[in-house]
């Protein structure tokens, strides 16, 4: 078991965007289908999980920009559907996937990428691209 | 790639509920630290991460009944929390933790207990204990 001290809580608090969360969403975790590594977590609205069902690929929702998108429409880095697992209440879905390329948009492979140890994020996957590269206005 | 009928996405669709999520919540995906399996997502506010850290047990936010609760509080299927694993726009977390007894209120190790295939919910788990055995009034 782990127990952290007062100033690493105070570490990791502050670092988290307790962003509101509002709508008629559901969390979509993102697996990748042979290793079992969590890629992404990200929310899908009605009309996202029909796009995906519908093309083999996944679709989300963007709270942010309040609109359905297709990961990897810009970097082309898609994930394809292989397998979906729904959870015991029926409120999220894992999504088990091949991704192509990598998920995050930071250009690691999976969007968790650093663990919070000592009081402090640690990098523990390599960049896999620079967003520089990929991400061009 | 995998694509899906009409009648399957409806499926799916129907059996979702996409309940209204609002608050300054984060997801938290607990996974398995050894196996990667996945166990479960809740969400969490911060006194929630706070308690979790304090005493290396996961805690959680219950959005139905608008508190904290501790997981295996009832059960005693406790989660120690073995790392911490942060995504990139630090809005969620990763909780790798030994699961004691199982994740599942309904007696399953995961949450993540039924595939969605052909149109059919189909369990790939066994069921490790029964909830009414458990969770008496």
């Amino acid at each position: 078991m782990k127990i952290f001290s007062k100033d690493e809580i105070e570490v990791l608090i502050n670092a988290l965007n307790f962003t509101k969360i509002e709508g008629e969403l559901i969390p979509i975790i993102t697996q990748d289908q042979k290793t079992n590594e969590v890629l992404m977590i990200a929310f899908a609205n009605k009309a996202a999980i029909k796009k995906s069902l519908e093309t083999g690929y996944m679709h989300y929702y963007s709270r942010s920009r309040q609109e359905m998108w297709k990961k990897g429409e810009t970097s082309g880095h898609l994930q394809e559907i292989k397998e979906i697992v729904i959870d015991c209440d029926n409120d999220s879905i894992l999504m088990k996937v091949k991704q192509i390329g990598a998920a995050c948009h930071e250009g690691y492979y999976s969007c968790f990428y650093r663990t919070f140890h000592d009081g402090k994020f640690n990098e523990i996957r390599p960049r896999i691209f620079d967003p520089k590269d990929i991400y061009r206005k």
